[in-house]
């Protein structure tokens, strides 16, 4: 379908521009039927682009002898890992914008290599970018080296291994480079999962979950990867750290605490021991419409505030629910979703109906029966829905980014934005997105669009929105329209103090709103704790802290 | 009873050398009955000190009139902040030693005044020392201020309010120096709870709990307080710090975990928002009891990696079930709470019940029956336990520290250490601490003693074993003996990776084993942090990090 990309996964092949496996992209066509719904879109998509065709700088470095691997230089290796996969990322590479692309690609076999790639940067003044799947869609492995020797990205996918399973703390020893398909294949044999299934679960790492405090499969109670680590082993420039394999702990301010998040500007995650779950036996799923969106928050507030904690609690506003096919556009869908490894799970299935009723849900049809899951591969790793709104919404949820992707090449604006607020502040908050992005859509785009917006966790205390955007753009110009209407969703977002990001980290797109958000002496803080563990700063250079 | 006092809580007296309440301590009578069951005991106890016999250091340095309250000199208000209330701290006030207390006590009405005293302090080279309520174990309150002009104690009691209450988000903004009673009792008229119940519930400060990360009433799930903030208020000594008010977010490094924990070496903690809970409506409890130890850790461990998440759960091994008067001694004692806001927790309980007895456990009575509690006051604050043996437990737990102070006047070493580690070293751990402090106790003391252990909070991957050791000592040389048991604890905890304290804090009693369990790039970056916000290293110096 297209010239250069990164082969991985049993064969199949990786787009260096796009989402996910190239067999996934959307045909032409497909992607000329999706454009007819926006207004003045072209009638062909633009092409698919290729890696000959960009023009990309030389190298201005390379690596030592010892450090070198293979392909550490190509036009493809370097192409795929000078950015994420945020929309932006994609339109550039449409526009055949090759950016600044790293010099030079490392994929050292194990951490004496990260420690010897950091020792020599360090002497070399050059900036290393920590590089797990590559999934980030905040800008958050972009780096144009400015004022340094030049860019290394290290790629830590050559670390893929289960090293350790503790089957009677049900936790395990991983290195850090691992992709969650090839984690769960290896947690399989002991009956064991991670369980963490954000989007981009096939396409990123666990390091790169930790560092970015990854959103996950649960909606409720180990929301982020956070909750999922007993332990963090991590490279910094000045040494190897190695927390305590602990439960819980008093000691001190959490150690790990300070490396959750920290995307890749303190250190380079090596290893995790990360807490796992026995394979769920009982599953239960339902789903409830509201015709009041006031109805149906308040029922999603009451099951946050209850101690029943399901897995799956995803609220889609009527648009999200037309969008993804769960729903004809004119409710609120609430798809339900329950687990345990030791419990049926009816009785808490049917709690759970009896408050979205009593909020003035309907619940269609009779809850799903209760099934006894085999642990096998075929039940996916995004299922935690069972009932047919559940799986529309898995299929939709999983299509989505390449349909993002289809949509670019037809020079759409398509994006998404993620926050979380307190409960009392949610409905402002939502109301304001809705008027004010809205508003911004249609100044820039000179037509309404579409603005989504479903809940993927709640919190006794709140939830979290995850906002979609899709309109018609100007080809050429899709990247500044994105630019104000992203900048519209800050503003909201700030004013509201509604966090900048929930679960998509921080990155270099963030920054202006994270800025805003960050206590003041906690950004001091944490640039001295940069300028102790990364005398040299080459670590990820612009990211979260300023270089 | 004695002299000098703090008045405090509805003109009841606060002791100024021992745990809690005056009119709680044993009479002389009680102790020397409880001395008679440790050999070489003498007669009858060392007299309860007195303030007016205390030979205080003049004060070195004199608050500012702006800033001086009442009480700021007097000696009574100085020996009353100069230690905790650590086994430590009651053996020496007893012999007379006063060490250094602080040269004065500062009590700001308002946040303005501890930004006054901390600019203040940096000003005049003055060390200050965060005091809420005063009940640190680990030597967390107690300075010399060696090498500076003086020791302020910012004693935070006057910031005792519930400023703001958000029903909808079931959160509340509380001022710092509130301590637990009082917090309880400004939520309970909207029905709510923060359910964080240390054993110095009554002695300690919401502040003081967040800067600790103390541990709470919640045997699982919501362990610590780390887990009941939303968001935080400090004034540091650069300013300011305050968080924003999230149920959840991945922006950064959590700004909230570098304050928890900090035990008031980064900032002074005026203000949080903390998660609160409905009242339960539904509770039940039962007891089951194990000959064999093996059996009982895994029926717990069972029980901690299913998904019933119990309130209570209690592990006493025989030894401390005879101690506590939960059990006759030969058995292993096993004390299971559950409650609930929202529905019957009749069924958990039933699986409870049935995991116990799956591993061997006996459950000699039917589970109590389910109550609906009424969320009376008369409910009181740590009543998850509702059965013979869990009401016995709860007399006993907060008997303790006033036994504890009884035995200490009759000469006996008794004091406690905590920690927690992974299931699968769990047993390791217990049969090495038996054997290892069990040696110490006896080669230091000439007698066995007793070493008894409960589990106070359990994990899925790991549980926090609790130590009590009670024994004989020489008059005079009480403290040297415990420092050499204590000693043995440390290096048994360190090497089987344990940590050093759960949730009693680091202080200064457990700076060695915290120097060496942290990473030591995490100490070089807290270090970096603490020059960043406290330049002139005024607060807690000797606390976590050295000054």
């Amino acid at each position: 379908m297209t010239g250069a990309a990164t082969s991985e996964g049993g064969g199949r092949v990786r787009s260096w521009w796009g989402w996910g496996w190239e067999d996934q992209a959307l045909s032409d066509a497909d992607c000329a039927a999706l454009g007819a719904l926006l207004p003045g879109s072209p009638d062909r998509p633009l092409p698919v682009p290729r890696v000959a065709d960009l023009d990309l700088p030389a190298p201005r470095i390379g690596l030592p002898a010892a450090l070198a691997g293979t392909d550490a230089t190509s036009p493809a290796s370097r192409a795929s890992h000078g950015r994420g996969k945020a929309y932006r990322d994609v339109v550039r590479a449409l526009h055949g914008d090759a950016g600044a692309p790293p010099d030079v690609v490392a994929r050292p076999a194990d951490e004496a290599g990260v420690v010897a790639l950091l020792d020599w940067a360090a002497d070399a003044d050059v900036a290393v970018v920590p590089f797990g799947g590559g999934s980030s869609v905040v800008g958050g492995v972009e780096c144009d080296g400015e004022g340094r020797a030049g860019v290394v990205s290290l790629d830590l996918t050559a670390m893929d291994r289960v090293l350790e399973v503790d089957r009677t703390s049900r936790a395990a020893r991983v290195q850090a480079g691992v992709l969650g398909p090839a984690l769960e294949d290896q947690l399989r044999p002991d009956g064991l999962t991670l369980r963490h299934f954000p989007q981009s679960f096939e396409f990123s790492t666990l390091g790169g979950w930790i560092a970015t405090r990854a959103g996950g499969h649960y909606a409720t109670l180990r929301t982020h990867i956070d909750d999922l680590v007993e332990s963090i082993r991590a490279v910094t420039p000045v040494g190897v750290s190695e927390s305590w394999r602990l439960p819980g702990s008093g000691a001190g301010p959490s150690p790990d605490r300070l490396l959750l998040g920290s995307e890749g500007t303190l250190g380079v995650i090596t290893e995790a021991w990360v807490r796992l779950q026995d394979r769920p036996e009982h599953r239960r799923s339902a789903t409830a419409t509201f015709a009041d969106g006031a109805d149906a928050l308040a029922a999603v507030r009451a099951i946050a505030q209850s101690d029943l904690h399901p897995a799956n609690c995803r609220l889609l506003d009527p648009a999200e629910a037309a969008m993804s096919g769960a729903g004809p556009g004119d409710r609120w869908v609430l798809v339900l979703g329950v687990e345990s490894a030791v419990r049926p799970v009816d009785d808490a299935m049917a709690l759970l109906v009896e408050l979205a009723r009593d909020h003035g849900g309907t619940v269609a049809d009779a809850p799903a029966p209760d099934r006894r899951g085999d642990g096998a591969p075929a039940e996916g790793w995004a299922g935690a829905g069972r009932d047919r709104a559940a799986e529309t919404w898995r299929s939709a949820f999983l299509r989505m980014p390449y349909q993002r992707d289809a949509l670019a090449r037809m020079g759409a604006v398509v994006e998404t934005f993620e926050t979380a607020t307190t409960w009392d502040r949610l409905p402002g908050l939502y109301e304001a997105v809705r008027a004010e992005v809205g508003a911004a859509i249609e100044e820039v785009t000179g037509a309404p669009g579409l603005l989504t917006c479903r809940l993927t966790h709640v919190y006794p205390d709140g939830a979290a929105p995850y906002f979609t955007v899709v309109a018609g753009g100007r080809p050429g110009a899709e990247l500044s329209m994105w630019d104000q209407i992203k900048a519209a969703s800050m503003e909201v977002l700030t004013r509201h103090r509604a966090t900048v990001t929930h679960h998509h980290a921080v990155g270099r797109d963030h920054r202006p709103g994270y800025d805003r958000q960050r206590p003041e002496p906690f950004a001091l803080a944490l640039r001295a704790a940069k300028r102790a563990l990364d005398p040299a700063a080459i670590l990820n250079p612009g990211v979260l802290i300023d270089p």
